[in-house]
């Protein structure tokens, strides 16, 4: 059972994953990263000193999941483990696709090459105003986001919900605006 | 004007650049590398302490592929230059696409993403038996290569034949156990 948990930045992620551990039995795995490759090309890509190519940057997370899934992902379910992934293939699509406008259809087809295009059972997407979730992380912060910067999470943001829009069996989309204890019991529903 | 040289290991690429850049005023960039980003996924990508997914390998190799184009390939064959690359696509197509079976049409996918389907002017193939390539690079080493070993470089060779072909046009095709002075004017007479 594969339970990946999506959202923009700020969106409440990590903590709903904390407070789903307290009552599921789950491995739970960050993205990108979760093993050593995967945790040392996560430094590359997030590196400010390198001025990284769109491409390059959508390739190397593809590289970074498909070493987590070949490494520990696949054998972790294969052992009928239930795994909580704190990001899988959507945020790419999102972020990737859909933020850096690189195509969708494209950043699908390079992780569908990476992971052997295995699919998680369950998607709980935490849906957030943009500004919301920054806000929330980055507190003042957020007000000196360029235009550029607003127009690049508004898309993130709406990529996220048409791929919930196209697959809404996968998908479970939750108001990541109410208090974190409201969301964690609208997961826990909606998961069991 | 993009000129790459392929071929096995010990086919004698850098030999031949070298020889080359006698005669041409050119630009020499090697793979995967030429740029800081793209020399540490290198590094990764090379350590043995790492057992390297081989999707991951080739999503790795695409991604510094992506950035040495973005940052510094295209800006200098749009500014005029003769660039000469030690290895391109091409290796990635005969090494991962091939050798490691993972399907020429899926690598090339990744890598027409990666660089927006940058195509070489020309391509020189040095085509030698593995054998004979390993036997200079690793003298009494090569004599250890086990089995699969002999059919994964078996099966580089078999694709590296089968690109060039394909394509005729692209690719001169040059004996490599000739001598090195042999093989360089015989590539410096395809080139003009
Ligand atoms: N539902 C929520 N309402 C208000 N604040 C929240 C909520 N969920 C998380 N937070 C807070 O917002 C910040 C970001 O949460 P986090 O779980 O780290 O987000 P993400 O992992 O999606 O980036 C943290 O300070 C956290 O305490
Ligand atoms: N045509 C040739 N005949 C014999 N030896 C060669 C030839 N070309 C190169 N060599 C030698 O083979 C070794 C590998 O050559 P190199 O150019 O480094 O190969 P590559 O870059 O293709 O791995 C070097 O020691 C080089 O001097
Ligand atoms: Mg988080
Ligand atoms: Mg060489």
């Amino acid at each position: 059972m594969l339970i990946t948990v999506e959202g923009l930045d700020g969106a409440g992620k990590t903590t709903l994953i904390s407070g789903l551990t307290e009552t599921l039995d789950a491995v739970v795995l960050r993205e990108p990263g979760g093993v050593e490759l995967s945790e040392r090309i996560r430094e590359l890509v997030k590196d400010p000193a390198f001025d990284v190519d769109p491409r390059a940057e959508a390739l190397l997370y593809a590289a970074a999941r498909a070493q987590l899934v070949a490494e520990k992902l696949r054998p972790l379910l294969e052992g009928g483990a239930t795994v909580i992934l704190d990001r899988f293939v959507d945020s790419s699509l999102a972020y990737q696709g859909g933020g850096r406008e690189l195509g969708v259809a494209e950043i699908r087809a390079l992780n569908a090459f990476g992971t052997g295009d295995l699919q998680p059972d369950r998607t709980l997407l935490l849906r957030v105003d943009p500004a919301v979730g920054l806000g929330r992380i980055a507190g003042r912060e957020a007000d000196r986001l360029e235009l550029a910067g607003g127009e690049f999470f508004a898309r993130v943001a709406k990529t996220y919900d048409e791929l919930a829009a196209a697959d809404p069996a996968r998908f479970v989309v939750l108001d990541a605006s109410e208090p974190p204890d409201t969301v964690l019991q609208a997961a826990l529903a909606a998961l069991t």
